[in-house]
């Protein structure tokens, strides 16, 4: 085995990862965010507007920059995440899990037989990793998002998984499975309690404990709370924030 | 004749006009911008990223928000700057324009025979507008760029051309010519004086001054300046200089 | 809440809602089909051409003339579905549906916890509607397709279903369960009473009862026949057709 | 030689020529259109949306279906309509041409030294025709347009010009040139003679008048005033009527 | 029934089948190697990085080449298989079957109402097979993957599957199930058995027998060993291997 | 000053430069051919299928393997230079220069004032070579392309502009000029002169030597014969000589 996903290099230093996020599907953005220096930078494909032949340039610009590409796959479905990997992910973010069994799944479809039921094709991410062996291949990063009442009923369960790198908290699902309105932090005691007790699970197991923030200064209140991995922005959520501030200060109206 | 473009209406109207730019070829960023409430977003197809495939796409978007689809053309050709209207800009800014002869073409290159070379075929531009008549079809907002000292020595002939909506200051071509590193706001007096001096050339013949800015503080700083149109943003600056931000934050290495 | 879906006013009110279906992929041609004034154009993701990025751009032309963009989606799947929605369509119709189960997970997909099971992360939909808050995003047009002898059996079932707003008759579908060659409109009295019954149920259960055309003048007899939303044409069956016809009025063989 | 251009077979027999024109970026509408039977499909590169890229596809499908591709170039530039027959028109209208150097710099475009300025790299041509050799790729169907009172002063010699297949009719631009509002076919006796002026110098030079029309009617009109060559209809523009169209028959408005 | 599909007219005829794989989503080079003499081309979309949009222009080319389109789908899932079918697949391979079930399961997804489960609306098929007839939309060829060890213990109730026209050989996997390296043509008995024992259940069954190779040596060897269809290349490890044994021949290091 | 251009570096040490050529518009297979390990990769867009928007991807995939991205320019324009360069080409051949004027022009389009002409707006290019400084953005590898009798004239004082990187050997379009057959090598003794003159001419004045080649055998003969930089291989080339050869071995009919 000769391929090392610097991911897995970072969790197992204990360097914080901080991350970004893309909801647009422009490789373009994705080369500008990359540049930042960011240590990994997602693809949305559950929610964001990028399809699979946006996803290969996007990953390309991505992984240009020296920064590793992931994506949220669209759900927890194995001939998908196999696909997303065969085209050059190097990590995956895997919504809506709520057992072990679920989180097993996930795994399982990064890894081939006899770990796992991925089907061999590494089509692009051959020419990424520099390797067709499977042990090179199967160096994915995997998280699993905890962010429903069963998935957090469950979590200890799901941060035993053998093979799992990280449990992410999607915190604006997680609210509103609360009966709370979605965001991503809040200070509810429930949704407090909720995230806190994902990241001691992770912590119980020796795994990283991710979380979705809306911006560095979120970020870093959830690196101090002990997350080692955190997605800090989102392309089209800072353009149009920013869209908006430059034009309030150009109209003299913004605070 | 029944079609009014809201720019010219503006201007008629003496009221401040606020742009954007987009660098990136993304039409769900163009929406993203358009939707801050921006009076145009143009497309910079002189130095961008978009192809005219593109393009029709972001115009669509940009439409779509209630938002003036505009583009920088790559060139004074009247057969681009003919396709890329029919395509449903509705202002052009035309780069690097030196004299009044090339401001003419300019002015010319949107209007039908006789009073101009435009050939016929509004393919989008029909549907946008939502008319086929050519007095309709010849409401483009056209603003012509100087940039270089010969563009500045002919300033005022330029801007006497007839049928000109604006001369539109490019200050980071400026200073280079001027002999000064580009940038869009400078303090040499040079480079002070030949803005103003554009400004002032504009005045004279009644048409609106306009200027590249770098953020709303300077557009801000122009308008007070007496400039009537100005260009705030550009999205991916605006998109790395966020995601740059955003991660000096969560690393705590923020100003 | 602030958003009302206009296909819902419309319903409200009575008015028969027509609309158009989108074979092709493209947003040029979405445009110009809803610039023609349909209250809906629904891009065809089940049998079409259009992948989601397509949608994209497809929805965005279709909204840009103000009318609502829907979708047929591919499955009753709710990560799909929830995608679409993001990406902002604000309608759906759910092909093969055919239990009171089925189509109650239909809707289900475009609400949130705790009255469904949607993810949270209106990418472009909150552009759309214009705002973030769960209950405007909710707005969702939903119709699921009673197209099998299964689903017919289950019709009144099916139109109880709370948060539906309603059924849509695949005529062609339902001819070949019937044993019937497929078309939008057939002689046979079963065909005939299949659809009547599937508009009883709908009546019943006081929705919208919709049916999926070939043409105008078959929409017009649906509408008179007590249905309430039809799908006219179909942008590639359109284009076909006319080009066929031009052709053969140029060769003088034309009827 | 072993290749025939089939528009220059039909020319050589004397049987008229029937096409259609794309203005939408579709190749799947491009398809659709070429499957009615035309003989010829070309791709508006001087008004429609179509990129460089859209063209490769669309060219593709209309190939697939036994029709000649050709294209609208967007100018007389012969690096742009070398790259155009590169990746495979086998055939171009050149708008706007007004003096026979601009009719033989026309041709010149379309051949290799000695006859032409042709640079060598016929990258999607070679399979498109199944030969490299230059004489096989030369078969290409030439037409110039010629739509300005220059050009009709000129159209003797332009039609005089060797190696040109047609002069092709822009009856919109030609109105304009005269004063008059732009409309395929207009009842102006200088308008009727200004087109029957151009039909009747290609009579007398031996090459093929083509026009413009706007449907199978006027074609037929065409047709039997003497024209061997004629644009039928435009992909939007029956998109575009048909669904007003359908529309219209709906709401029982239709006439 | 008027259209016959060529490669059961192959299979018919006991004539060898040669195809070809894209991994890559372009269709220029989908074209290049359809003219190259193939008598299928078949779109990876289970391991490929081609979308449905791409594999609309993909098919399309091939098709043009007088090449019959197939595709290997993303999984065996009837709603995905109904869509490639719809845009224009005259044959499918299946990936992971693994019991009798699931083969049927495939076939049905090619059938319409009562022989299967296909929904009507066959957008470009009905173009590419001239006919909206149903036993003719049914003409697909449908090829099963057998490549697990379930899959093996099941081979003989596959292949005799009603409808099913071959099963094809997944080496590559069926390796792995062994636990063996991945490979198309290994040496260890086990894996020579396990083809040899699919070969065998294809001929008892009267059905083709289909495998995938690593170029056209290869190939050869599978034909001379009684397979009837035979995938010889994919066009990104042709390319891939050229480009660095040309490299190696320009630096003199060629063996 | 920080950035350094690697092929200027390579030339600087007398390094032989090896380079492949793309095409087809696809940024996998520039990707694929790039990873092999070639010193440039330039998209062709003077022949090639790639757009504007293609070329972006490409160039993309190119410099993500550490590879420089070139581009063939489709003229010798400085607008559409100025924006090949800006979305990130680092080298550029220009074709079918005739004359030291023409050359001059070629190397002003690079270069900003005092310099050139260069319109500042490094859109990609900041990102690429990771700076806004107008020293390291100006670090543009030139080719011009000497390939008509003309040029040949001239090619003594093409050579010795200032500013100039290599002359480029077009040995098809060469051949032409000189009454042959296009081909890459040919044995007539005026072609051999012809390309043996271009080198000498590079040698005098301390330039590269470059040469188009079909192939890595041609490219090891041309680099003996003393040029310093030559394209080996073109990606569709490879792509249908291989689809082709492997068909051939299939059919045990290859030699």
């Amino acid at each position: 085995m000769s391929y090392v996903n610097p991911l897995r290099a970072a969790a197992a230093a204990g360097q914080p990862i901080r991350g970004a996020w893309l909801a647009s599907p422009s490789a373009v953005a994705a080369e500008a965010v990359a540049s930042a220096g960011y240590d990994y930078v997602s693809v949305d494909m559950q929610h964001g507007t990028a399809d699979l032949s946006d996803a290969v340039a996007m990953f390309t610009a991505i992984g240009g920059q020296g920064t590793v590409p992931m994506a949220r796959v669209p759900s927890n479905d194995a001939a998908v995440i196999g696909r997303i990997l065969d085209i050059g992910a190097l990590g995956i973010v895997v919504p809506l899990v709520e057992t072990a069994e679920e989180a097993a799944a996930a795994v399982a479809a990064t890894l081939y037989p006899p770990h796992g039921v991925r089907s061999f094709g590494p089509v692009r991410a051959s020419t990424t990793i520099g390797s067709r062996d499977t042990p090179d291949l199967e160096q994915i990063f995997v998280a699993v998002m905890v962010e429903t009442p069963r998935g957090l009923d469950n979590v200890d369960a799901i941060a035993a998984t053998p093979g799992l790198d990280a449990v992410y908290v999607g915190p604006a699902d997680l609210a509103l499975g609360l009966g709370l309105p979605p965001a991503y932090e809040r200070t509810e005691p429930e949704h407090v309690e909720a995230i806190e007790r994902i990241r001691l699970a992770c912590e119980r197991h020796g795994i990283v404990a991710g979380v979705h923030c809306a911006g560095g200064a979120m970020a870093a209140r959830r690196l101090a709370q002990g997350f080692g991995l955190t997605t800090i922005m989102n392309d089209l959520a800072v353009l149009k924030a920013g869209a908006e501030h430059e034009l309030r200060l150009a109209c003299g109206t913004a605070d």
